[in-house]
Parts: structure tokens; sequence; C-alpha cells
């Protein structure tokens, strides 16, 4: 039922353009165009099966056996589909297309398809799979744009958006050689998957090598759910940073120490977990902080945690708001401390992203080209990294959302409706074609 | 300095007590004997040389090598002391002295020589060593006792009592089974130490078997030393109860889950630790809990914990309060649970251990001993497990502490001075020559 309400919809937008006139009706033949929702969705399916466990779990992790065979998979429907694909140094994929007027930058858009380990079917894929779907559509509609295409399908998102970053120059050779997920290095990695991490440079993209970049995603979140809103205009990809902290107590006999003469550095810990969610909601916005991992020592029923080690991340789109919060959850630390005789120490760790905005011009074009095909839209932050806060330092640069189906996402759970991709992708078509025009 | 004081006190002891004509004068040159302490901690420094790594801590864990050549030192020195050592089935050590009188029951005291990993030199050693003094000085000043002497050294003490639980009847064929921190089965280590496995029938104890059994230890909590008292009488060994506690929320993306729509089960757990804090300081006494052990899924700075399992601990004299704290801990994990959108559940651990109190009448030879040799006491009970709480189920039972320097145990810190090893072992041994003219 719901594959047939958007068939019926992009119909009647044909239909509601078409009694303009013959000069109109091309391009409103083409700003009619309309993407084979099923086909989305079949290939999401058919996409899932590499790398998936005897349980049926999604393991594609970058660089493993299961993303080489997705990445041969797509690699051979973009070549059906006319793209002559090649892969760069990164081991990014790249499709192109040709445009009427060669002199005129790419337009480009894609995603990725590495998964993070037990991961999802949509995280990625979806903005993969639609971007060869709207090349597939343009093909079967003999559209020809004025601009050159791009299909920009990034290798290891997951890792640590290692191909994105290596396009913009951002991958040194101390990244390279950390260690992946899937056990390889960085460069190893690389190499399995067709690049060469010996010559990097040869993969970077200057500053207006692309006219612009939009980047289809699941927001991965439950906002647009929540609200009942179709898509997503996201305005920036927040700033990350990560924070080792140390709660020093001392470790002691459980049975024999009474309970005030204990320096108990769970007892801390905890007191500033629920501190640091107190500072992230005492003030307006959309941060969000999170204590994600911790460690006892020595770990025992019958011994006073002596040492307690726990990871601290806060992500906002302004830096300055990470900032004023950490420096906010500091000073509580320090009283904790004082009050459990214990100290907290804090080590910033050296893997901070910094917020990516996106282009404005860009937003509202997202925006415009939703709303004609009867969408409602929000424009929100993406709490989640991506490719696109890279890209977003050499080109313009978006993002469009899609709603998750209660918000979960780096989860077999992950789920977002045929309906809602399509509707998704034809944003994107229609955002592209309106791109074209400028 | 400290040496000094204590030998004067014991001399002044003799002289008081030595002016009461010649039939008295026996008895008291026998009340009026001492302990040598320059020998108890000499002695104390050369057990604690075996098991000792390249680093000086120690690690006479129960049936390692350390652990077997502290033994064979020991037994070497109880065979000097006139004790015929042997080992029961249990691999408990076993030095018996006559006394005039065959027909009355020994009189049992000792302790524990092995240590936990990484620990101190005092637990367990100071009550064996001590045990080993008062025979040598019965034996330098020619005084037979009454009653038969035992000197119980038991065996993996800090591996869950194993020794003295098989003398009392208690290790099943399932406890043998299980691991010890050796690496070996209790089974395997009783073995290894000389004892026989297969038949821990033989090494059974019968209630009436034993006069009374007094145990010297160190505290190893504060309260002593904050309340400069010299002698701990203690009035029973408290219960433990173990509670797995799994606290079951949300595992999802720490970027793109807000704030409001986390069922953060690590956020949980905190105020879980803290109600526990506050449950078991709700009520007067010396009831102790603990939660000494975490552990998050998936346990990543990006991900939001979707589960966290913990280890409660709680003590205390009496069983019921034990049940009283824990249904109040259970009450406010339920309102924990229900306002952060997770669920908290307990799972009994199979190891607990009930509550055991010493005999009275024991205790107040043991106080009326101390208070003759001049020194301060304070009743109070012992937080730790000790060997006594079994042998408690089969005999008048007791304890006496001596002050932890800081509190501390289990660690390479733990200290007791010389004097206070001087005064336990005095105390032990005048208690000893009371209970044996009763």
């Amino acid at each position: 039922m719901q594959r047939r309400t958007f068939v019926k919809r992009s119909s009647l937008t044909v239909i509601g353009m078409g009694m303009f006139g013959s000069l109109l009706f091309n391009k409103r033949a083409v700003a009619g165009l309309s993407v084979n929702g099923q086909r989305i969705e079949s290939r999401i399916f058919e996409l899932a099966k590499f790398g998936r466990d005897e349980n049926g779990h999604g393991y594609r992790v970058a660089y493993t056996k299961g993303d080489i065979e997705g990445r041969v998979w797509f690699i051979e429907l973009m070549k059906k589909a006319g793209l002559s694909p090649t892969i760069d140094t990164a081991g990014n994929i790249i499709g192109k297309r040709k445009g009427k007027n060669s002199s005129l930058k790419p337009i480009g858009f894609g995603s990725h398809i590495d998964m993070v380990p037990d991961g999802g079917n949509y995280d990625g894929t979806l903005g993969s799979i639609s971007a060869l779907e709207i090349i597939e559509i343009l093909n079967e509609n003999n559209v020809v744009t004025e601009h050159p295409l791009e299909v920009l399908i990034f290798g290891n998102e997951e890792g640590g958006t290692i191909g994105s970053k290596a396009m913009v120059g951002g991958l040194t050779s101390d990244g390279l050689q950390q260690k992946s997920q899937s056990g390889l290095t960085m460069a190893e990695g690389i190499k399995a998957i067709g690049g060469n991490p010996d010559n990097l440079q040869s993969c970077i993209r200057k500053k207006g090598d692309l006219h612009a970049w939009v980047e289809l995603h699941i927001e991965q979140g439950g906002i647009l759910e929540k609200e009942k809103i179709q898509i997503g205009v996201v305005e920036g990809i927040v700033g990350i940073v990560h924070w080792e902290v140390t709660v020093e107590g001392f470790a002691n006999h459980a049975g024999s120490t009474p309970m005030n003469m204990r320096q108990d550095a769970l007892l801390a810990a905890s007191k500033f977990i629920l501190a640091v969610n107190e500072v992230i909601n005492s003030v307006k916005g959309y941060q969000v902080g999170t204590v994600g991992k911790i460690a006892v020592q020595p770990g025992a029923y019958n011994v006073i945690p002596g040492k307690v080690v726990l990871g601290l991340e806060i992500r906002d789109l302004s830096s300055e708001k990470i900032e004023m919060l950490f420096t906010e959850i500091e000073k509580r630390a320090a009283t904790i401390g004082k009050d459990s005789k214990t100290s907290i120490s804090f080590v910033r760790q050296p893997n901070e992203s910094k917020p990516a905005l996106t282009n404005k011009a860009l937003q509202q074009t997202i925006n415009t080209s939703a709303k004609a095909l009867g969408f409602s839209t929000k424009f929100m932050q993406s709490g989640a990294g991506h490719d696109s806060q890279h890209i977003a330092s050499i080109a313009p640069a978006a993002m469009i959302f899609i709603p998750s189906v209660g918000g979960i996402s780096h989860s077999p759970k992950e789920f977002s409706t045929a309906t809602d991709m399509a509707n998704g992708a034809n944003v994107l078509l229609q955002t592209i074609l309106k791109l074209d025009k400028e």
C-alpha cells in the first residue's frame, strides 16, 4: 500500500505540470521525473546480503570480504548504468556521467556502503543506491544535464570517514597506520579495496572542483518520525570531542571499610555521569553529551573501586558551545572530586571533528524541492558524522534526511520505509535538476 | 622505640602480678608470659618473601608455588616447635601440642597464610605466626596447659575459606570443581598442597571436637586506628550477599539520538549506584553496601549504553537487615527503571555467607584479658569473612582484632605496627591460658 502512495503522488505531479505547453513541457517533464521506489528498496535488500553472518546480522565492515563483495556488486551496477566507474587512490568509487556543457563543474552526490559491525541496512546505502537510481532514471528518460554528474561512493565512512577525509587532503600518514575495524591498518585496507595509499595526493579534490555536493541519508535519530516530518534539511554536521576521564579513588576491602571512610571511585564516577547529563540538559539546543564506556579497577564484588576510566563525548554545531559545556562539566567534576575524596582528570582525545555547516543556498534548494513535491520539511542538525562534513570544505555541500523508524541506527533494527526512501530520492533528484539549471 | 614500649608493658605486668605469694606465683608467672614481638615481626617479613614478584609485590595465592613454599617454611618452624604438623585431606596444616589432661578437648587457634593477588603481609599471617609464637613461649617457659592445643593453618582462605569450609563439612563437590585464583580447580589445588579431595570426609570436625577456637587477625578496616583503640573484640562476622544487577536500556547512536529520547543504561546504572549508597547510609549501624564491578555494552564513546551489568554486595551481622536493605534497593531500582525507560533486574548469587556470631563468654574472656594487659578495647563486627565463621558452627569461636594502619588491606600498603601485633598476640596468649583454666 505504501508503495502505491508514492507512485500516485509522482504521477499526479507529472499530470499537474503537464498543462503549460510544449516548451515548458520538456522542463516540466524533467522536473516531473520520479524514482523507482521499488527498485531502491529491493537493491537495499540485495546489498544487505553481502557480509551477512549465519544469524542474519550484517558485518559489511570496511575492507572486509563483505565490503569488497558489496563494492563489486555496486560497481557492476554502475557499469550497467554507463558510469564507467573508477577507484581513486583512497579507495573511493567514482562514477561519471557527461553533461551537455563540459566546461561546467560536476554536481556530486552519493554516500557510502560500508557498515558498522552488526549494523543496519540503510545507513549510507540509501544515499548510494539512490544516487545510482537517479542516473538510471535520467538514462531511462534520455535526460542529459547541463553539468556533468559524479556519483561518489566513499570508502570506510564508518571507520573515520577515511575516503572523504583523504579526498580533501586530511588523511595523514599517522592516520594511515591506525588499525581499522577489519584488523587491517587503514593503508592495508585501502589497498584491499583497490586504492593506493602511497599516492593519496592524486585523489585530492581542490576547492571549486565540484559545483555542489548533496548526500541523501537516513536521519539515524527519532526527530522526524516523532514530529511526523517527511524530509530533514540538514543545516550542519556537529563537531565531536572526546575526553578520557579518570576518577582516582582508593581500592579497599569492601567488608571492613566503613561507608564513611571510603574513597569509592565508582560512586564518584556515577555522580559525574549524572552531572554530565544535567549540564548537557541545562541549556537550550540540540547538543548531546554521552558517557558510553566505563572500566573499573580492580573490579570485584568485594573491593571498593579504586580507579574508574570512562569516555565522555560532546557534540554540537557550535565549537564554542562544546567548550562552554565542557568547562561547566570540569567545574562539576572538581566539586564531586572534593566531596568524595577522589580526583577526576581529563585527557582530550586527538580525533576531534570540527562542526561543518552546510551551504545556505543549497539548503533552500532542497527545501523548495521537497515542498514542491508536497513534503513537510524541518531544518535540523546532523548529530552523526558524515562524509559531507569533509566535502563541505571544498564545495557547497548539503544533506537530505529521511525518517528512521524508532530513531534506531547502527543496529540490525535500523529501518526506513520504502515510501520515505523514495521521497528522499525524489527530493535528491529534484535538487540536482534545480542545481543543474543554476 | 615502639618495640621497647611493649617490652616494658609486659615486664610491668609480670612485676605487678608477682606479689601474691608462691602458690599463686605459678599461675601468675604463666599469666605473666609475654610473646617475643620482634620474633613475630621478623617472621612476618620472612614469610612475605615467598611468592613475591620482581617488583616486590606479593602473590602468595593459594595453591601456587609461593603458597606451597611458604607452607613448607611454616611447617618446618612447627616441627622445630615440636608440633609434629600434619596436613588434613582439605590441605589444612594441623599442629598438636599435648595437654596435661588428654580427656579435655583441644583449644584451637591459628589463621591462614595464603594471600590475595598483590595483597599485604599481615592478613592471616599475623594469626598464624602468633599461634606458633605462643607455642614457642610455652615451650621456652616449660608451661604445659591442661587442654591439648591445636594450631590450625587453613588452606585457601582468600579463595573462599575453602579449608575451614571443608573442615565443617561445607565444601561440596560443585565447590571442588570451581576454579581458584591459581588457575587450578579447588580439587587440584588441594592436591597440590598435600590434601586429598577424594576423601574430604576424613577432615571434618564435629560439634564439640574443640573446646574453643580463637583467631587473631588484623582489622582490615580503619575503625580501631581512627578511634585509637588497641584491641577489637569481634562480636561476629558479617553475612555477605551478592547480586548481579542488569540494567537494560537501548543502545543507539550517541550523535543522532536527542537527550530526551534516550534509554541510557549507564545513566540509569549511575542513579542506581547512588541509590545503593543512600539506602545503605539511611539506617544506623555498621552495614556496608558496595558496587565494585561494572561492565557496559556495547561500550564505545559514540554509542549510548544499551546494557550494564554490575555487582552489588551487602554485608551485615543481621540477615534480616541485609534483606530489608535489599528490598529498599529493589524499590529504588524499580523507580529508576520507570523514570529512565530502562529495566533493572537482580540475580542473587549462590555463594552467600550467613552471618556468624562469636561466643559471648569468649568475647568477655578476650576483653578481660586485654583489659588486664592495660589495653583499650572495642566490641565490633568483622566486615570481612574469615575461617572463624565456619569454625563458629562447631565450636565456641572468637576473634581478636588489632589496628590496620590507614584501614588498608588486600593491598601492598597493608601494615600493622610491631607493637600492635605483639599486643594482639599477648591478648591471644592470655585468652588461651584463661580458657585452659575453665
